[in-house]
């Protein structure tokens, strides 16, 4: 064995035709594409997108930013808000990375008090509908507030607003996604046409992975912010963002047993593999991911009528629609899993293989 | 700052007594307790068993039996089913360990077809209604097979019947916990009766904290495996496994920002730090966390009508009845949450801290 079972099983290919689709579609746009890299949190992978001339990245904490920093990523975004306890990484790092940081109110700006040292972007966060965090674009009273104390502080360069969309998470179909995204570009635009008078270098920074995969309709934007493209995962196929074909991540488990009376069958793979997350299949069926043959290192297209029906610790049952087709499956036998969310199964296992067998360690990496 | 935010504080006090508490209701009951490591995944916590006399532990993978043997243990139960892919590390642990190791059906012992070099202990795991690994009692032709494939290895010792009793943790009262652990101590006792004629020394090991933490009627076991009771967490406060204030471990969190409006504030914690398992609060709104004040290195009772609403990878959202009490929360004020799930919340993070700030490992630490 090369691997300790389960481990996860990264397609090179088909991640790189992930990251070149988004490219090629930023190009078209016009809007740069800073990605977010909190999806593989890997120094190798970021350097794949700089062989597609990316230069730009987003993270979701410091301690991420200083990770990438020291593979020389020098143009970096924060895309969660800053704190006081950020205060010294935010020093440390400005002083060698064009570092963008988020204000998501009023009150989380003026919590983070104390002087830095070295200029810094300074993004307005905005909640167009998700209820995260941001400020909500109609509250122009908050915003000019925000606005104001930024363009008083030297150390602070105003550039713009940034907005995570992530209810298109929750969206049943690509024409609800297309829906929230054009609604959402209306309202950027206003505000930009609105504060671009006083400072004409604003931008708007827009993220999330449905509709930057679905719409190909930028208008307004400078930049899109996708993290999770570079993987796809079964969340994102049944919302529309991808086919499961474009899935290029999948954690390898063992069969364990098969309950033929059940029509189940156990597997080693569980939450501290895939995370909890989950997706409801048509009939609102629970699903943890989708069950694919495995063979020469690679998967086929997922089994109809198997899916992973629940996790605990480190089991995963298999559930099957049709009780002779999981009798099928041999203890000892390998099987695919596609994960729900593969940012939190990466995260989850900490390292992933490609099918030469090389290692790809994250920035989070297991003992 | 001595650590990065968030991190995983443990009540050093707390979780003696929680050892203490069942080491003393094994005793009184006459059964061996065989703790199961996988809560904390850390040898230092299981000194602290040490100390009360415990030698013997449960583990959930063989990754897990050589870690806890390298400090010393050496008599250890792998409470999941074997596999042909642990053949190698199989026989090296039980070289110089105690080891048990568990099939979960006929299919599974079967599968498991190599010859091993040293002396295990087998277990047949039972399936008492939990449906996710293990023969039915009820299913005497199978366990008849598989006891008499067992004994015709001279180097598998047949210990007897292990089972994990799941379902509990579904139980929405302390009286329906009571009622599932009496129906399934007769399903085992009767089982226990049947095999003991032909295997005098046959013992009935059973797991789970709800059961072994409610109930004070063993009769007829041999052994109890829970494992979770060493820090306890909210789902077995809500189940009544526990109060709120036996709870030894929670996450410090600072909150980032408050948005009035809609009575919630915004945490840096969420899925890659708590996990993402939920209860639900009477009302059937989920929550993901309870919400305690914190304050010289500990923590008070949770805040009444403040809960962890949603997570997503790096945020929490805190909801709250009462908007003027959210309201009182600060940006860069710390917080604790006391988790849903502590097994898995340990396992997201790799490690935690004493109030002291002695930093605790687990196996699965991150780099």
């Amino acid at each position: 064995m090369a691997h300790s079972l389960p481990y996860l099983l990264l397609n090179k290919e088909k991640c790189h035709e992930n990251i070149q689709r988004m490219v090629e579609k930023a190009k078209r746009n016009n809007v740069k594409l800073r990605p977010h890299f909190k999806t593989h949190q890997s120094i190798e992978i970021a350097r794949w997108y700089k062989e597609y001339g990316i230069n730009l990245c987003t993270v979701s904490s410091f301690q991420m930013a200083e990770y990438f920093a020291s593979d020389g990523w020098d143009d970096i975004t924060v895309a969660f808000p800053v704190s006081i306890y950020d205060y010294e990484i935010v020093n440390n790092l400005s002083k060698t990375v064009k570092l963008n940081i988020i204000f998501s109110s009023y009150k989380n700006l003026i919590a983070f008090k104390r002087e830095i040292n070295h200029k810094v972007g300074v993004y307005i966060e905005l909640d167009c509908g998700y209820n995260r965090s941001g400020v909500s674009p109609d509250n122009t009273r908050e915003i000019a507030l925000m606005v104001n104390q930024i363009s008083q502080n030297d150390l602070y360069q105003f550039k713009g607003f940034l907005t995570h969309l992530g209810q298109t998470y929750s969206a049943k179909s690509t024409k609800e996604v297309e829906g929230l995204h054009r609604k959402t570009l209306t309202l950027l635009t206003q505000l930009k046409l609105f504060w671009k008078e006083s400072f004409p270098e604003i931008e708007i920074s827009y993220g999330d992975t449905p509709s930057c995969s679905i719409s190909d309709d930028f208008w307004g934007l400078d930049e899109i912010r996708p993290g999770n493209f570079v993987f796809y995962d079964i969340m994102q196929s049944s919302i529309g963002s991808c086919s499961n074909d474009n899935i290029a991540l999948a954690l390898i488990s063992p069969v364990i047993d098969v309950y033929p009376d059940r029509g189940e069958a156990l597997i080693k793979g569980g939450a501290v593999h895939l995370s909890k997350d989950f997706i409801l299949l048509d009939d609102q069926t629970k699903s943890f991911g989708a069950i694919c043959p495995f063979s020469e290192n690679t998967w086929g297209e997922p089994y109809k009528g198997f899916w992973l029906k629940s996790i605990s610790q480190e089991h995963g049952i298999i559930a099957s629609n049709d009780f002779e087709q999981v009798n099928t499956l041999k203890p000892g036998q390998l099987v695919v899993i596609l994960p729900v969310h593969s940012c939190l199964t990466v995260d989850s296992m900490g390292e992933f293989f490609l099918s030469d067998g090389t290692c790809i360690e994250t920035m989070r990496k297991r003992n």
